[in-house]
């Protein structure tokens, strides 16, 4: 599935409902925080090192909130005609040339400076 | 752009910059949320209706945010092997299962409770 | 009940269960911003308008979830030695000098600007 | 300071700028979510146990944060006349009885599933 069809899908999902009057874009930005925060609490009490492996239910639980996240993403930056993928692509651009590699090499210590992506 | 292409670049991203080292799902799964408020940022005090048109410069910084949530929740995901724009199909043939249309069409007053999508 | 008289009952009660050892200052972190979003999702779909008024059962659930954030945002501060109403208070009276009333008033469309409190 | 100091002054803040006409329960949920999340910037990618120490302006920062959090779930209690003191002192009683010592003491496997506290 591309994003564009993903988009289509969520408008004919939507529109079928007739939800679209509820997809303010302020309301989709406090929905995609309520999911991530379903991920989050998938980790809370997890130990760093254990956060690599989940169990088969919360591995089905992540793979739903992710699902749930990209669905308001993708909603949320439609309204604005904006492609997600694209908007990663974009960024990653801009992160390279903040954090060249040769200076940021290794510096875990400054990581958290460097804010990471 | 396409998910498999992002996420190659964001390997080679992290591998140049060894900073593989910090993303632990947990950690991810932080810095996912922490990418998230700053777009909930942009809309906390505007009205609903106004949410729908944002300044240039908000705009910019919006297109700015939902590239790192994208970053970030295929970063995530890759940890998994989930693909998220597979994993919002998925989780949108489920809601189309759980919401039929004929019995939530219109019904604002339930959107609560049917949770939305 | 004082912050001191929380602060002790809480430590009791994670005392006697043992459960000392998974409040890191990062997994408390996360759970507070996990029980935050469980606010979110009570106004999620509200209009602004009517998040005013809850129906007794999200009334009740808010009551929880605001116990729920209380007692993660003192576990958390207590590991710094950080009491939260002095922190408040501290942090109005920045406010105070960050926002003089007699230059912000009723610049309404100023507000994200300013920041708020 | 207490509660109903905190919350008195919270009033005045906000009356003298004119800035009640912004305190929507529904808008105060999405900024007590937005400073949450500096919190969990903070953390985001230091190990778990090196979270119990911060570095001195960190440690600012995070008594500010603290600050804002204890502000907006103050000025969101009240909108409910609920004492986020007193919910907490409510929920954790709740928390004993869900939660026996004698039951989950030392469980730490079960800590997810008993949901912590």
């Amino acid at each position: 599935m591309t994003i564009v069809q993903l988009t289509e899908a969520l408008d004919e999902f939507a529109g079928e409902r007739d939800w679209g009057q509820f997809h303010s874009p302020k309301n989709l930005a406090m929905a995609l925080s309520v999911e991530v925060a379903e991920i989050v609490e998938l980790f809370q009490w997890v130990k760093e090192g254990d956060s690599h492996c989940l169990a088969p239910e919360k591995l089905a639980d992540l793979q739903d909130e992710i699902g749930d996240v990209m669905i308001y993403l993708t909603n949320l930056a439609h309204k604005f005609d904006i492609d997600p993928l694209e908007a990663a692509a974009v960024k990653l651009e801009k992160n390279k040339k903040k954090y060249p590699a040769d200076l940021v090499k290794g510096k875990s210590a400054k990581y958290t400076e460097y804010g990471g992506g």
